[in-house]
Formats: C-alpha cells, structure tokens, sequence
C-alpha cells in the first residue's frame, strides 16, 4: 500500500460526470494492489421474492456515487485520506443456481480479504449478506450484526429454499456467524406473516429497534438502545436500502411505508463512530425502480458514511 | 361466512406477484357471500378540479397491496383472523354524469352493507365520500367524520356544480349525515381561496389540526387532540392519500407541498383503534402521477391500517 | 362449455377501467369449467440473462388488454364469440428453482389442456417455451414452431445451466418436441456471440427471416416464406416482445434497436389465420420498463390477434 | 390585421426555453386584435371514456412546441409570414357538466371566428369536435370531414349519454355539420364492439382507409384515396393523436398499437395542402402519460403541418 | 398601480389548468406596468456542474404554481391582496457566454425594479444569485444574506472560472454586496472537498445551521439561531431547492441526501415574516430529473411562502 | 499491439451487468496502449441551445452498450476480432469555457490518434464535431461527411457565439476541415429559420438526403445516392442521434418528429461498409430524457454498426 492513501479522482480537473465510475471516483483495487477497505459490487438478484432488479445495483450506486467529495464534515473526516479506500469492482456470481452463487460470493469476498482488511460490499439483494457474513466470521469470529432493513430476514425458507432474500440472518445464526448476545435489528415495520415471527426472532437472539419506535421514541433513544447492544464487539453492519421510507428509497423491492429519512438513517451511522466496525454492506437497490437516482444517492451516501465510521478510530488521536 | 375467516393467498406457495390481485390477496366477497368488512373499489374521477386519474386508484392500489401480510406487529393483531375481510370488487358509476354516478355509488355501497357489517373504499376521487357517507348514515346515524386531507373539501360549488371532490363535506353537512359535535379534519394545509373558507368551515362544526400543527406540536398532541373530538362516537375515516406529502404520494391529483410522512399518519390511524369504526375510505390515488408504485403501497398500507384497528374492538380480550 | 360462448364484460354497462383485469376481461374459467382457449399466465422470470421483471408480465399485460373489444375488423372475426376464450389466471412456479419451475409449469399447461383445447399463454420469460412445448408436443406430436424474437434462443447453456431464457428451442429441439423441418424465427437481428450460432441453429433446423430481411425485401416477402415453411403442420406460435423494436416494446430484458412495427407483426400474424394453431405465448413483458402501457398494450394486441388466427378456423364456413 | 404579419418570438436574442411558451412562440390574438388563423386551446377531458388527463394537453402541446421554427421546408412554406397566426389562449369549458361545457367551446368557438378566419385548435378530448363543427358549419356549411384516429368515434352512446369522444362525429352527422358524401377516417384499426359498429359508421356516410390499408398499400394509394373523397369540398381536419402507433405517441387516452408513423401523417397531411381547408383540431394528447415531450412535439408539428398547408393558398402564385 | 391589487386569475370562472400558467396565475407585470413585487424567471442554466437543465425551471415551476390559492392560512395573509404581486416573464441571458449572461441578469433586475419594488426570481441556476445581489446591494446596500441550499456555494473557481453555480456567495462577498456580519447559511451537509471549504467559508463570514443541525436540535433551534443573525437588517433569501432532501426535491442538479422536509422548510420561512425581505431567490429546480411536479410544487410553494412572509409587514396594523 | 485482438470481457463467465462498463465491455486503451480503433467520450454540452444533458451521454451509451455481443449477422464480421478495438475512456473539456473546451477534445483526440488509427467517438452535443474534424482533416486531408442529423448544424451563430451545437459543420467548412465536393446530410427534416438555410447550406457544398426524401423514395434510393455522393473518399461519419424518430430516441436535446427508424439507420449504416471511413461520432444522446435505455441502446448498435463497417475493409479477402 502507499505511504499516503490515492484518493479519488480530482474534479477540479475532470468533472464528475467524466470517466468511469467507480464508487466516489476512487482508485481501482486492481491498480493499487491492497488497500484498507475494498468496496466490491455483488451484482445479484436471484434470491429476490418480489421486485428484481437489485442486480443492476452496483453499477447504479456507482453512478450515483460521483458527487461524492472527500471530505466529511459531519464526521470531520476525510474517509479516503485516513485509510486506502479502493474500488474492487464486482464479485461475479451465477445468476441461475443459488447454491453456486452463494460459494461464489464466498470465495470472492474471502478472496479480496487477501488483500483489503475490511469489505464495503454494493448489492444485489440480502441474500449476499450470508456469504459476507461466512467471510467476516472466518476472519473476526461471530460478528455483532446491525442489521438495517424494514423486514427481519430471519424466516426459514421460500417456496422450500433455505437461502433466500428473506433468510439470510437466519441461517447465518444456524451456522454461527453472528454474535446473537450483541446483534440487532434496525428499522424492522410492517405486516408479518403472524407473530411467530417476532417470537422465532427473539430466540435467535436478536433485539428490534422498530420504524415505530423511532417514531414515538426519537432517534437518540434508538442509539442509546443499539450502542448497549453492540458495544464492544465486533460489528457488521447490514443496510437493506428499504428501512428507508419508500419516499427516500422507491427504488428496491419490497418497499413499506413508515420507514426511516435519509438524516436519520445516516446520523445512526454517525453514531457508530466509535464501534469496531469489520465489514459493512448496503443492499437491495433496485434502479428500475428508482428515479433521478433517489435511491442510489440515498445507498451512495449511506456507504460512504459508513466508510467514514470505519476511518474514525483511524482518525482519532492515539491514547 | 365460514366460522373461521378466510384469510389471503397463502404466498409460501404461491408467489406474491402471481394471479390476480383483489386487495392484500383477499377472497372474494363474491365467493364467500358474506363479510365483516368488504373491500370495494369506486373507479370514478370526475369530480375533479386537477389532476384525473383518479379512476384507476382501485386497480392500483390493489397492485400495490400484494405485499401485504396477515399480521400487523404494530397493533399487535391479525386483521384478516379476528374478523372476515373480503374483497367486493369495484362499485360501478357512470364516468359521464355526476348525479346518476353519486346513486350508483349510495345503491352499490348499501346494497354492499347487506352482506357486509363495515365497508373500506378504495377511490376514486373524494366525491365519493358524499355517497359513502349517505350509506353509513342510513346505517349508524350521523357519524363523527375524520377527515384526513390537504384540503378542507368543504367548499361550496365549483362551477356552479354542488357536488365535486372539493364539497362532499359540505353536502353531507347539510344533509344531516355528519355529526358535527365530533368531527375533524386532519393534516390541512396550503392556500384557501380565502379566510371564509375557514370561518364557513368552522360554522359548519368542523375541527382542524393542521399539517402545521404537527410539525409545531408533534403526533402525540394531535393524536390527543383528535381523540377528544372523536370520543364516543361512530366514526367515519376519510383519507384523501394527499395528506401526506407529495414526496410520500406523489400520485394524486391536488398535491399540496408540507404534508405528513407514512409514518406519521399510519401512527395516528393506530391509536384510533380504540374506536367504534363504521367506515372508512382512502380515495385520491391518481396512478398516471405515481412512481415505483409509491402512493399505491402508502395507500395500501393506510387501509391495511384502518382495517387493522377496525379489528382491534373483536381482537380485545372481553371485559 | 355453453352452447354459445361467454363474452368479455360488458362495457358499456361498465367502465373499462373498472373490475378486476382478466384478459380482454373475459370470463374466468374457473368459473366456465372449460373453454377452447385457455389464457394463463406464467409469472416466472428467473431464466432471464439480463434485465429480469418478467415476473410482472401477466398481471401487467392483462391490465394493458382492458381496451381490446369484441370485434377484430381486420380480421373479420369476433374471436370471443365463435369460440370459448376464458382467462386461467396464472401457473404458478417457485422463482428460486428453475427445474422444479419447469416441471410446475409443465404440470400446468398439462392440467390446463385436460380443461381446455389449446393454451394462449402470458409471460414471464422465454424459458417458459420449454415446458408449454413439451406439453404441446404430447397432445400434438412435434410442432412446427413459429418463434417471434430478436435473439435465437438456441444457445447451448449460460454458465453451465442448460435451460435458461437464452435456450429453450435447443432443449426442445433435442427432446423432439419441435419438428424442425417446418420451423422458423422471425425477426431475428442484432449481434451475435459468433457465425458458430447460426450454424448451429441451421443444423437443428431453423429457418431465419431475420428484421434485416423484412427492411430490404418486405412483409409481404417474409410471410411467403414463413408460410412455405409452417405448410400443413401443426403450429406453435411463440412471440418474444422483443421481437418489436425497443420504440415498440421498451418494457422487455433484453431489447435490440432494429426491430419490427406492431404494424408489421399484426399483419404477419393476421396472415397466418389459415393455419392450424395449437398453441401460443408472448413472453418477456418486463412491466418495470415499461411506458404507459406501450409494450402491455403492443403484447395484448398481438396476442388478441394470435387467438383471432386461432379462431379463424370456426369461423370459416364448412367446405 | 398587420400589413405583414407578425411573426414568432425571436430565437437568435431570447432562447426557445425562455418566456411563456404560446403555440410556436407566435404572438397572442389579444395583442394583434385579429388574425387568418387562431391556435385555441380547449383544456377538456370530461368525453373521455378509458385515460383521463387531455384538459393538460394544450399547455402540454404548446411547451412541447418551442422549437418550431418558421419556415417549413417540406411545403416550401412560411407559414407564419403568408398569413398571420396568432394564439388565442384557451376556450374555458365546465369540467363537470358535459352539455354546458359543449355550449361554452360552440360559443368560445364561435366568438373567436369573429376575429379570425379560420381555428387551429388543441385538445383536449375528442368531443370539443363537436361543437367544433357546429361552429365551422354556420359558417361554411356541412364541412367534408377528414378524420384522423385508430377509432371511428361514430359509436351512438356510452352509459346512455349521447355526446362523449366516442361519439362526435355521429352527433354532427345527424346534425348535419358534416358533408357526408365527401368525408373519411384516416388511420382506424383495433378491436371494435362488433360488425355492427362498420356498417353504421358507413350508414352514415364515412370512408375508411384503416392503418391495414396503409400497411398493405401503402400510403401513396392512401393519399390517392384521400384526395379523391375529400376533392372541391370546404376541409375540416380532426386529428386524434392516437392515429400514431403507441410508439409514436404513447401520451394519449386510448390507446391501440399497430398506427401510423409521425413521418407518414405528416406526409399525408403535406400532401392536403391543395385543399381548401376551413379548420383543423388536434386532440387527446394526455401529458401523464407522455414521455420527454414525445405525443407533444408529433403534436405540435402536425399542427404545424396543417397550419402550412393552410396558408399554402396564400402563398401559390395567382393564377 | 392600481388602488386595490388585481389578483390571480379567478379560478371559479376558469379552470386552473387552463389557459397560460404565469406564477400563482397571477397578472403580468407588462400588463399592469408597475408592481410592489415582480416575479421573473432566469431560464439559464450555463453554470451548473453536474446535472444541468434548470433553464427549464422557470416554465417548469410556474406550471407547477396553477394550485396555488390567494390565501394563506399559515401566515394569516393574502400575499396578492396586501401587495401587487405581478409576473414579469423572464429575463434572459446568453447560454453560450457565462460573463454576458451574468451582465443581462444583472441589467435585466435591475431595470425590473425600476418597475418594481422588491424581485422574487425563479431560477435557472445558482450563479444568478450574484448579479441579483449586485443589483438588490446598489438599491439597499450590503444585504444580510439567508442561503437555503446543501451546497455552500462559496467555493473559489471550477476548472478556473471564477462565477458557476458553485461560487456566487464568495464572489458576492468579495465584491461587497453582502453583509458579512449578519449572513447565514441553512441546511448545508454532505461531504466537502476539504476542512478548508468550512474555514474559508468562515473566514467569509458566514454562519452555518447545517442539515445535521436541525436533526439534532430541532426546527425552533434553528429559526432563533437565524433571526438572532439576520436581526434588524434588510435581508436576502436565496433558496437552492436542493435545501430539501432529494426525496422531496429530487428535480435538481446535484442532490444530497438527509434533507430538510417541504414542512420544516416552510415553516422556517414562515419565522421571518418580521423581517425586512428585500428580495428572494428560488433556483436550481431541473424538470427534467422532476416527477409528477413534485419538485416544482415545493418550489412553487417556497416561493408563495417567500411572497407572504413579504407581505407581512404591509399586512401587519400601524404600531 | 497485441498479434491477435483482445475482445470484450467473456460473458458466459461474467454476466453482462456486472463489472464496469467499458463500451461493448471492450477492454481498455489504457491497457493494450494501442488499438487500431479506440472509443472515447466527449462529456461535453455546453454548446447545447436547447434540452441540455448530453454531458452524460458517454456513460449512459456505455451502459447501454452492455448486450453488445462479438459477432455481427448482418454484416458478417465479428468487429472486434478483424482490429483491435479499446476503449480509451473520456476526453475532458470544460464545462464553462467553449473556446478552452473545444481546444481540449482537439488536443484530446490528436493526442488519442497517436495511439489508435482512428476514433469512435460518444457525445456529448454535436459541437464537438468541430474538433474532431479538425483532428480528422490533420491526419486525413479534407473529408467526405456523412452527417445523419434531424438539423442542418450550418448556421451560422447563436446569440453572435460561432461555435455551439448548430453550427460545427460551417465551421469546419470554412476552416477546410470538410472536402465540399463529396459531403452529404442525412435524415434533415423538421422547420428552418428560413428559405436561406437551405441555400447557404447548399452554397457550403452539402447535399441533402431529408426525412422526406427516404419516405418517398424508400432507403435504397437514400444509399445509392449518399454513395454516388461519397464514392472514393475517406468519409467522417457523424451521427446526431436525432436523426432518429422522438420514438426511437427520446433521450436527445432537439427532437423533432418525422424522422427514420433504428432498422432504417442501421441498413444505411452496413451499406458503408465499402467505404474507407477514417473517424466517426454518435451524439446528442441526453440521457435524462431516455427511457429504459431506449436511446442509449440505439445509439450503442449505431456506434458498434459503424465499428463493423470500419472492419470490413479489413475483413474482406485481399483482391
């Protein structure tokens, strides 16, 4: 890695809308050879229950990403400068066979983590999360989630299918990926199939921040709950870009109405500054579905202000 | 009607996006004969000042409520288990006559009220409240009205024309199907032709909290405040889908900026399901102005909502 | 089946716009019993290479079909009237297993045909032709395939999975449930992985009339040469919408610029009203991109048209 | 009226996308008092049976209309410059009471013969061509009729009111505003109710020459055909947008696919510029559903095309 | 003028989506030859470095003004009643010359408000905030400015141009046109390219309530903030929609997400109708990334609201 | 030079919406170092009078290049196979300075021709012809053009600026960039300023193949006489996408109706292929008004045609 991080692509020079996009117009992965943190695409879609598309989602969060500057003053930190940030490009995965694009996500993503510490993953839909999940618990131990999304994702199977959409956090509960002492839902609202929902969640051993909660309770009482949640672990955090209103995020596929802003979702982020943040990803971006790039902005911020979190204890002065 | 209810189409077999789409994929009101609650579509639109499109809301919303599940964690209840919903399909009124459409609308909807206990509308633009209203009195007396809208629809004419979607209140004010003592509107807000326009409103019994009123005292003191004037009484819930924002319904015909999120007003509808609903609508879907199905799924949700605290009463513990 | 057919919904006593979407809004058979023409729709889209939404196909195509009426002047028939047309509803298929999708529809389209003479079916993608084939080849023996498409869909596999969107007339080829000696594409244009694909589509028997050809030599020349080529066979119609140009038919996966008209393909069909028809699809309808119904509305036309061919035959008098 | 007359807005010094759009940035009737010809507007959708939203198609129409420029070099003529037009705003009508509605457009219609010899009016739906022709008829006598539109709009009543845009040119026919000896549809095909609906339509005395023909003859033998049935007569021209394939003009009510090319209508219309032309409409254009201004800009320019060919008397040599 | 006001057109008589849409359909300034507030449209759009096409705004937002009615209830005034409110057109700049269109901007207002008192300008892009501060500072001097945007704005050069839409407030400074003492900036967020832009900014002199601001202490936190620092000076109020969260502006240039709502925004303006508002600016709407008016109608509404707060103190009874 | 070309990335291994999107997944010029063609984008549109946005036609063509696959039917070449074709990323111009601008796609592509034969260019609006022309005519002497556009692009200033998007083609006649005597338009059709455009047009040495003349005479006669017209020169071939009906391509800043299909172009396009073509560009692609890629995708088959046409001197067996 170089001494000093290369940043992104200067726009003083060539405007933001020029050249490729790659996430914030950073350098390529490729090009550098190792970095801090790799964000990686997983363009994928075959776990989806309802609306497709998210596979079209890396390219369009990266499109959205351009007016991404590099410094962020709600954080006061300048996220590529602090740490070597680096475009990875895409995971690629078989679009028709579940099984195998589950190992394929593994691998990539065990892969990259030769040659970046963290992973900041675009979907595709959440079944992604299960691989990524499988990655990070082989480097770090079973991971503390925040997982935020308006649906829990712990059902048990679709159409007789364990690993879909719908049941990535499940399964990667089974299969001791995740610190169930310490992980959390975010966002959660919404019809259910029945309250044997809620009850087979809690015995996974996952809490629930719900929509509703921040509603009647306030933002700062919901990160209070999720900080004593997580605290001291390990964590990952897992965005489903519908804990948004369908208003901040029509673009995916299973939309709720009631959900979160964009300022609340992104200064929750802010809050976990101080966390030992071990990977992140932000999912279910559907751009068929999105306009004037609404979504993809929305994810575009969202990552990037995760990558921020994850540069803050890099930022803070030594102890 | 079976002794157990009917509940939707189960989507672990079937795909939610598969086969046709009667409201959260109910059964049919025809294919059961009875109901406690009958969901009904009112395709008509013109008694509109604006925008049109309005005519084709109920088939929309329909689209857009196939994402909807049997229980709603919020409440706490199963809507579709403690009382028989089922959908009766659309009441048919003639697009180019006003007078003859407004009948057609009171004879499809009392005809509708001797297989059903309750009806839940889809419109269709707010004219439709007139008819509906004129039902529910013939039924329960005049009803306390809550009256969720931009617009105070109590205007007098329009083109010298009594009945269009800016009076319904009016007239059914006049014509004794409202009570007075107990009604109110929510969410108001924007220009008036005047300040008559409120002065005539008060006179006529009305009580407004206003979009303003929220944004300066928050949900739990309009929730209060709407309480107290409702207290007691039959109520009607009228929901014209403008007032949320248009970022939350951009697909509806009069949009008026300022409005409520989904959140906000499916956390209000929640706290009435302490009351004796009698009927309920939610009109104003103009599906030619919608995008990704955004108003469709805020409308969808808002009725799931209403229908939901209807069943609060059969869902309490006896006391 | 009634002495005389049951036609679409009568309209002039009910709003186009009103009621549920059957197709062309006709009766459903679930209420007939049986009818000569089954429509269903198969609402499957996980076989798709590229952009999916497909899924969305037939609940999009029969909202689109609400304007077609009774009476097809051009091509002197009442489609609905000289035979039993009854809308199916929809074959269900489980989106995260395409083999036991195509084994479910398969199982479908058999069920169907024990109710009804011939199917007239919706997509969802084009890997659905596969199994509507084999069911048609089992009451018909091998058919002569009339394939409408932009792309071959001989190919041999994508990622090592033999049936997807991009194959299903090789596998059908190979099984025998296609007679080669009397098929044909229409409309083929657009590039090509290499010259290797179109001899191996030659070898398994297909004959080509390829968009080029229609620009350089006409319509009238192209269905010469299809009809030389179908002579005398049972027929198998299947229309990918794609076969229109992307001005035609955006709302579709995998669009290619040089298409054909709806002109032009309603009158090539139209021509084929002397044929013995067996069955018929039109797949690839992605609602998602679509606009204001234009590729809806292109598909229901074309298949109103296909089952008019159909009928053609009853209406003939008897030689 | 001007010596010369006042022509458009100059582009070199203001730019197309500045200033209020009147049709073709020409100048407003209410300056210049008098002119050959009035573009008026009728904002009216309440005929319409299917797509509401033609009341927006005037203020659609003219934005869409900014890049007109004067001179139209596939007639050879100035069409600004050989006779004076001007914009004469919108003729109001009551959007809830179809029958006052039609009276205010005869009036409007009537009142602004007055000032100009001849209207070029945007619709608005198709049943303004009514009270159209009333108006044109007191003043030239029955008017041979061209009829531009996939549908025949001689249909006797929809839910028993006689005068909707299914409608118009059977009431002026019984009215005897039509010369029914020299009138014809242009572009008519799609489903009808029955044979029933062609042979009324030719009772009455019109001629087809259906968008088949076109397909079959091409247009050269349909402009013949044309020519023939319109020769010597006083012109009036009605264009319902729909004529174009959906394709073309995708912003309109009814939709039907299968229609004309805008190059081919504006070379029929080119080709009526020998024809004594008395006045001219062009209707249901439906913004809500139009896409970047595409149904508008065909409808500004055949607008504009049938402006030229009015003012080509003007400019022929005196023989 | 005239004694009493003329007020919009009256909508009771003509439908609102009738006839030519000026701002609020109010009278045109040409009409009425001098006003206490004139609203002109800057369609110029030379300076934008990401998404362009505000020159539409002006068109785009005065279509989106046609609901607005004459009274306000939320600041008890009738903003047309209490002052002549008249639409001045456009003022129009060469969009192939940056320095030519900046002197027409800055010629045009200042000859309009030799017309009127006070200018309420639709924008076109951000940079036309300096030559409308050049020309409001020679009539008032130095004015406290009050900058809604998510953009700072006070950036240097781009690509070495001194004056895009990314520079006017430092240009402005520069050159003395604002009161640095009493200047603020609302609503900014999002990444910056350095912690230099803040220091500069500060060193500028103005004062920020960042987006984040408002999540964290609430809108009444930040009104008092604002008025402490525009207190007792004439004011400017420059609003870059983009101030709004893309959810409910997302027809803008360079969107950011974790915005403010239409509601906050409103009532903050509402906060200064006891100041001395010497002139506004509403800019950076781009129609072509708008859906269904959505940002239009918020723009429209800003600057209704901008207008009333305006009126207030004619409004308010002589102390 | 690698001996034999590298082609675009292996889709049956990668799916063609993952990975960045080089055009036609083409490797890059970066890369290789060489190329025999090499694709750029020109993100240019300052020149724009009109609809503005084709600054981001380069990314959007690319993205919808991604279906390209390496073998063409029609023309029997597998383009990327016979030369080796890369694509070389963006040429950078400033967004505020057309004079800097224009001088920097000219050094942009003289500094590109030293490393690739001749270029394949992606507006960008169409006065980046200009430089690229003067690029061409260093390199070539005075070439043949080929200019497809909806307008004439020969006029002489807007707003006294000399070069913007409507007039590169003058300029570069007077400046002897263009060989007069074997140059062509294509496809002009739509109003002019006036009678004198055509004549000054004529008097720079252009001849003219409108819209009109290929719907009268057919497309043979249309490439018979563009070929007479180019025979034996080394012919530039710039293509404004405009040329193309609004159907066919929306997504472009100056529409007009009337113009040639996508089938159309293409078929003229092969016709080429004879010819010694020594640069060409595809411009006008304005993406914010596509839909569903509509434009983006003709425009990628016209780039990738005229690749294919460049190839097939190479291709043919030597004589």
């Amino acid at each position: 890695m170089p001494q000093s991080p290369v940043g992104p692509r200067d726009s003083s020079r060539t405007p933001r809308f020029a050249g490729a996009a790659s996430f914030a117009l950073l350098p390529l992965l490729e090009t550098l050879g190792s970095a801090d943190i790799a964000v990686a695409g997983v363009p994928f879609d075959s776990g989806v229950s309802y609306r497709p598309g998210a596979r079209f989602g890396p390219s369009h969060v990266r499109e959205s990403s351009r007016l991404l500057r590099p410094y962020n003053p709600a954080q006061d930190i300048a996220p590529f400068a602090v740490q070597q940030v680096a475009d990875a490009g895409d995971i690629v995965a078989n679009p028709f066979d579940l099984d195998e694009a589950m190992e394929q996500v593994y691998q990539g993503a065990k892969q990259l983590l030769t040659r970046a510490d963290r992973l900041a993953v675009i979907g595709g839909d959440h079944t992604i999360a299960y691989p990524l999940l499988r990655a990070a618990a082989e480097k770090h131990g079973p991971v503390a989630v925040l997982h935020a999304d308006a649906h829990l994702d712990t059902w048990d199977t679709y159409f007789g299918v364990p690993l879909t959409h719908g049941t990535p956090f499940r399964r990667a509960s089974e299969d001791g990926f995740i610190d169930l002492t310490a992980s959390a839902h975010l966002g959660i609202r919404g019809p259910l199939y029945g309250k044997g929902d809620l009850t087979e969640d809690a015995a996974l051993g996952f809490q629930i921040t719900s929509s509703e909660f921040i509603e009647e309770h306030g933002v700062p009482a919901a990160i209070t709950r999720l900080k004593q949640r997580l605290a001291g672990k390990p964590v990952y955090i897992s965005v489903d870009i519908d804990v948004l209103d369908p208003a901040h995020a029509p673009g995916t596929g299973t939309p709720e109405a009631g959900g979160l802003t964009s300022r609340e979702l992104l200064r929750i982020i802010r809050s976990l500054s101080d966390q030992q943040i071990v990977g992140v990803d932000v999912v279910e971006v559907s751009p068929a579905y999105d306009h004037a790039q609404l979504t993809g902005i929305a994810a575009a911020h969202v990552l990037y202000e995760l990558i921020s979190a994850m540069g803050a204890e890099k930022a803070r002065p030594a102890r």
